[in-house]
Formats: C-alpha cells, structure tokens, sequence
C-alpha cells in the first residue's frame, strides 16, 4: 500500500507521524493533503538509509541539488563529496544526473553515504548506455530498455524519477508551430523529441503510462513529472508548448492518483518576474493541486556565472506563490558542470529563497527564526548571530576576518556610530531617568 | 534654474536631451516626468566631471554603491579601490559614507577619479567631526553645524544627499508606543533621535525644512529624503513608525517641488516579500510619484554572508513594482565593512536585480538583451555569449576553468549529450529532408 493509498483510507502512516512532527504539524491534517495529493512523502520503500521527505501543502519548502558526472568529469569522489557538501548545506534531496563514467557505482555511493532525499533521470542513463555500452545510436534505445531503466533505479532505492512522459509528438508540432527562440532545453526532452522523430513514434513514457505506473506503484517511489517544454529564455516562457504539456501533466496526474502512484509536477525554467506567479496558479490549477518541483524560475537570460542568484530571485517568488520544492541552481549553470564550492554556494543561494518564502508561507518555525536573529542583532549578540546564519560557518569568517572581536561590541561598518549602540544607549538612558 | 523649474517651463535642457538619448526615450516625455516631479535628474552642477544620471518612470533601474571608511578602516586607497571596482561593474552611483580618517579627502578623491553620480550623508561627517575633530559630544553638534556639513558637501559636487527629515519627536513618539524589536538601525536616524532625546528639541532638518531648501536649490543637488524608521528586521516592516514617516516625507516632498528642488524618497530595508509590493505603492501615493530609492528590501534577516542575495530578491520585486534606484548590499552587510570583492558582488547582484526588473517595466533595450543572449546560447556561440553577460570575465573565466575551448562547441554538463546539440542536429536533419 503506498502512502497516498494508506491516507485514502485514513490510515496515518509512521511515515506520515514522522514527517508531521519534524514539519512542526498535526498529522491528521497531513494525511488529508497526502490523501487529496496536495502533498507527497517522497521515499522509496527501499531506500532504507534515508528519512521520509515529506513535500507540499503547508510545509517547509524542499530544496534539491542536482550533482551528477557527465562525460568530461567523471570522478566519482568528486560528485560524492557534491552531495555530501549539499546535504551539509541543507539540501533535503539530491538528484544524480550521471552521464559519464560508472554511473551505476556513482548512485550507489550518493544513496548509501548520504541520508538525502534522492531523484534521477533515468531516460538519460538509458540513452548513454544505449551509446556507451551498447554501441548503438540514441535513437535507437528500446522502449523496454527506458522501461528496465526505471527499475534498475527504482531497485536501488531512488526515492522520485523525472519522466518526460508530457513530451509528445502533438507537444512538438504545437512548440514547431508556434515557434521558440531555444525550442526544447531539457536533456530527457531533448532525447526524446530525436527518439521520436527518428524512429516516427510516440514517447513510450506518454503511450505506455500505464505500464509506468504499474513499475513505479510497488516502491511506492514518487512519479516527477518532467517538463521537456520548459521555456530555456525568458522569451520562450508561457508558451504554448509549455501550458500543453501541463494539461498533459495534469491528465496523467490524476491517471496516477488513480493508480495510488505519489506525483509531482516539474516547472520552469526561465520566466520573467511578472509571469511566475501565473505558472505557479497554472500549474496548481490544471494539475488538481499537485505538489510543484520547479527549475528556478531564472528571471533573466545574461547574468551567466550568477544564476544561483536569478534562480534564487525567481525562487523565492515561486514558493511564495506555492511551489513546493525548488531545484537549485549553481553559478556555473549554463557555463560547466559545477564544482564542490558552486554547489554550496548553489544550495544556499536556495535556503535563502525557501526560508523567504516560507515567512509569507507561515510555515511553522519560519517567523521565529528571523525573530531571534533580529533580536540578537539588536542586542549586538554575535555568538548568538553566528547559531541562528543560515551559513555560520560563512557568517564567522566573515567578522573574523575583519580583524574585530567580541569585545569591540559592534562591527567595523560603523564601529562606535553604530545605530544599534546609540539607540540601546538611549534607551538605557531614558530606563534610568524614568527609575 | 533648476531642472526641475526648467521643465516646468517646457524647456528640454542639454541634460535631458543627453540622458533621453542614453535611456532611449522621448526627451519631451522625459521632461514631463521630471517637472511632476516623477523623474529626477541628478546632477550637481558643480560636478563637472560626471555625466547627469536620471532617476525615475519610464528610465532604467539605477543601482547605487554604498562605500567608505569607519574608524576601524580608513584607507583611502581602499576606499578609491572600492569606487572604481563598482564603477566599473556597472554602479550608477556611489555613496561615500566615510566616517573613518580623512574624510574629506576621500570624498573629493572619489568625486575627481570617478564618472559615478555622488551620494553622501553629510549628517555622519558632521556628527564625526564634532566627536573627533572638536572633541564634543555627538549630541553637542549645532543645527548650524549640521548644516554648514551640507553646504560642505553641496560644495565639493555631491549629487545626491540622504537627509533625514522625516525623524522627527513625533514619529519616535509613534514608534516607541507601538513598540519595535530593532528601534532605528539607521546610522542618521539613530543620531537624530540621540540629538533630539538630549536636547529635547525637534529635528532642525525638519524643522528648518525650508532653510535646507535654500541651501540645496542652488547647487540643483537632489534632496534623498531619508528613511530613518527604515525596519531592521522582517518583524518591523511596514509598520505605524515607517509610515508616518513616509507620510511626512510625501508632505516635505511637496515643499521641495514648491521650492524647486528635486527630490527621491528612501525606503526600506528588511521587508517581506509580501509586503514588498504595499510599500512601493504607499511611497508613490504618498510622495506623489517621487522616485523611490530601496535599500533592499531584504527579504529575510536569518542570511548574514549572503545580503546581497537578500537584497536581490527584494530588489527585483521592488523595481518590478516601480522602485526607480536600488542602493547594493554586500556579502559583508550586518557582519563588517565590504572588501573590494564584496562591492563587485553586490554591484552584481544589484544588476542583475535592477535588469530582471526592466525586463518587465518594459524598459527600451532590456528584453533585447536576453534574447540576443538566447540566440547565442542556442548556437553555442560562447564568445556572443561572453559578450552579452552581465559579468563577461566571470563567465569566461568559469567555463576556461572546465578546460573545454571553443572547439568542445558544448560545455561540460552535458557534453555531447546536449540538448541545444541534439535539437539543432534535429532541425538540421529536417531541413535537409524537407530541402
């Protein structure tokens, strides 16, 4: 019985118990929205290493990092020491992306020496392998072979796949009709709009759904519907090809709620500001609520080497307006593959958009953190600072390199003028008067 | 005359038509805007080494740097450093807001080795010089010495400077019975309820609105009205303290323009992201359509090491929303004074901030900008897309540092596994059949 089966029948779950009291939430109300769909508990039965991750309605908004070789870097280590820096940095997920080197070795490493929450894609194992080791063309990678694909990953306990089942041939010909400035951007779309056209066939993933479910169901692992339309330039976002594939989305949603298969829904992308809000009502909307895993949104196109930071812009809007779950981003999107420092810096950058995000959410704990952090900064209380950073480590170094200690009270922006000194001086002065 | 009073009178002066020419915009629209007061230009007519900077509807969101000493770091060859890195980054102005060493040194430094539009707070000068210099208490300051700093000022060709009329018996009154976690956290606005609580008397910038007005009108400097009640924390957004003031400044605002003076207003500081939107419509009601400068707005307190993400978020949200001028914040805020390396980053963010923004105002030439990025992006045209980057070095320099060159056409995430790579060869393969 999956956890969306149990919460049907009102059944509350250890999972559900768990992730209720780390949300800081009644658990009856949890198991509503996972009943509903609205939220997910996004955990492989055979991902035994790892705490449940709960995503969606009234919760903390999740953050993922994506890690993974591709064929130009392929160290191991490297990518394991990603995403252990990430988990330390406060991702709840990571997603392998691994397109070179072995890639099987590489997501066991992650899944056994991390207790992260863990995503793939499998289509692209499945493309490189198909390349790599079987010495045949992309294209012409078997429907069955996508299929044993999604076992194998499943069978090593990834918690949620990306599926790009939206990506249709009717997709294309709308996106061809229309028109796009960077047609499709996403690996798996690409891969799949090639496998399409070449071999003059629909994406097995659309036409055989149903199958899918049947494979995903017995993990009770989490389906993430992918989106191969999602619009690569601020000028290709909203489009048409990319609102048809969310109805798509939205349709098999509930084919898969139907099923008893968890779901939730990937989004953009680039989009400019104005427009987010309308992708996250869009998504909820046709897809009956669906928890939302988004890409960003990048709110403009020319900032490379900073999209951790047009990401964390778009983000923060994003999960304001209801995205569950932000993907981030790193500085070196659209530049590299990113290193150990870019994935930290990646994952903060994302903490940062969440936790805004969920002050005007009200999820609960938010408020007082920020709270806490205004009160010891009044009270010129750097210990107590440092604790409450979303990165002391960062915070510390960053006072201690200014060469000033705790003894000298304020810091080297305003020393002896600082605002905070003159007025709690002063109001120790009117507290004596007064006495 | 004043800009002001020369559009009043339907006169385009050669201010206007050079910075019409330069945002891309009509002059006779520009000159509507800025005799309602909508549009500033910025300029001190004793600064002749710098071009006028326009502020305001229509134009593109300016970013201000904020720089200087304190007593705990007083290099002047720092300072300079600092000014020219954010100049060079892309600041359209920069605040000296040195309260450390020689400071009237450094500000004429950074007027004379920089084209930056100026800003200053004589207010610190002033309060500074009687601690160090005359060996008083801060509290000891005159009104006549308060305003013999801003003739000092005006004189050396500062553009722009931060009074903070608005602080004013009253509105401390407001905040104290309302009750506030950080009371004032500006450096001004702490000064000037300190003055006023010891000398029980009223704020002389307020007070003796009219004699500041004298002063300013000649030199057609800009008045930025102050926002001592600036919240310092999300708790403190928007409340009975922050509003009165910006009510005042709304009144002060109207003076200024009877009077001829070119004026902005000064907002906020730490806000929520649901707040963000109120604020920038309250301060254009309020001021009657005044340019509105942020510092900010911050969207979370929890996140010292990374303000100027913060800032960013906020930022973005804000100018969207109509806020003309957008004052950086560094890595470095609440924890120390910014290094060099800390300015190039905020100015970074700020921009991209400050674009992401126009793209939506629909600011002549913004949008152009990404899709020409995209263009590049989708042919792989890495030198193109260096070009067209906010930051070219940086992008550059990170996709060298992968060790892939022009000839590896993708980079390093994907390798040939690219989407851009696959759905050209598609579309080329299409053409070619169809050809």
């Amino acid at each position: 019985m999956t956890q969306l089966e149990a919460a049907r029948k009102g059944l509350i779950t250890e999972e559900m118990k768990a992730v209720a009291a780390a949300e800081q939430i009644d658990a009856e109300r949890l198991r509503e929205r996972i009943a509903a769909g609205t939220a997910i508990i996004c955990h492989n039965i055979k991902h035994t290493n790892a705490p449940p991750l709960a995503v969606g309605l009234g919760l903390k908004t999740k953050i993922n990092a994506n890690i993974g070789t591709s064929k130009d870097d392929v160290s191991i280590d490297k990518e394991l020491e990603k995403a252990k820096v990430a988990v330390a940095a406060g991702a709840d997920a990571i997603m392998d992306l691994s397109t070179g080197g072995p890639i099987d070795e590489i997501r066991a490493a992650i899944i056994s020496q991390t207790d992260a929450c863990i995503g793939s894609v499998p289509l692209y194992q499945a493309a490189v392998d198909t390349v790599t080791r079987k010495n045949k063309a992309m294209v012409e990678m078997t429907a069955d072979e996508i299929f044993d694909g999604i076992v194998k990953h499943l069978d090593d306990g990834v918690d949620f796949i990306t599926v790009h089942c939206g990506v249709t041939r009717g997709t294309v010909e709308r996106m061809r009709n229309e028109g796009r400035v960077m047609d499709v951007v996403s690996r798996g779309g690409s891969f799949t709009v090639e496998w399409m056209a070449h071999n003059e066939a629909e994406n097995p993933l659309f036409e055989q759904f149903d199958r899918l479910l049947e494979i995903v169901r017995p993990y009770d692992a989490t389906l993430s519907l992918g989106d191969g339309f999602r619009p690569g330039c601020v000028a290709d976002a909203t489009d048409r090809a990319q609102i048809h594939e969310l109805i798509l989305l939205g349709e098999l949603t509930q084919r898969a709620w139907d099923a008893g298969v968890q779901v939730m829904i990937e989004g953009p992308g680039h989009v400019p500001l104005n427009q987010i809000e309308a992708n996250i009502q869009l998504q909820k909307r046709l897809c009956h609520g669906a928890p939302f895993y988004v890409l960003g949104p990048l709110v403009t196109d020319i900032a490379p080497g900073y999209d951790h930071i047009t990401c964390a812009i778009g983000g923060t809007v994003a999960a304001a307006a209801g995205a569950d779950f932000l993907c981030y981003v790193t500085p070196s999107e659209h530049l590299r593959l990113p290193t150990v420092e870019d994935v930290h810096e990646g994952v903060m950058a994302t903490r940062i958009a969440a936790h805004a995000a969920d002050l005007v959410k009200q999820v609960p704990g938010a408020w007082e953190q920020d709270l806490a952090m205004a009160k010891c900064r009044k009270q010129l209380d750097w210990e107590g600072q440092f604790k409450l950073a979303l990165d002391p480590d960062k915070a510390r170094r960053l006072r201690a390199e200014s060469g000033v200690d705790e003894e000298h009270g304020a810091c080297t922006m305003c020393g002896e003028f600082c605002a905070y000194k003159v007025m709690n001086e002063r109001t120790e002065k009117d507290a004596a008067q007064l006495g």
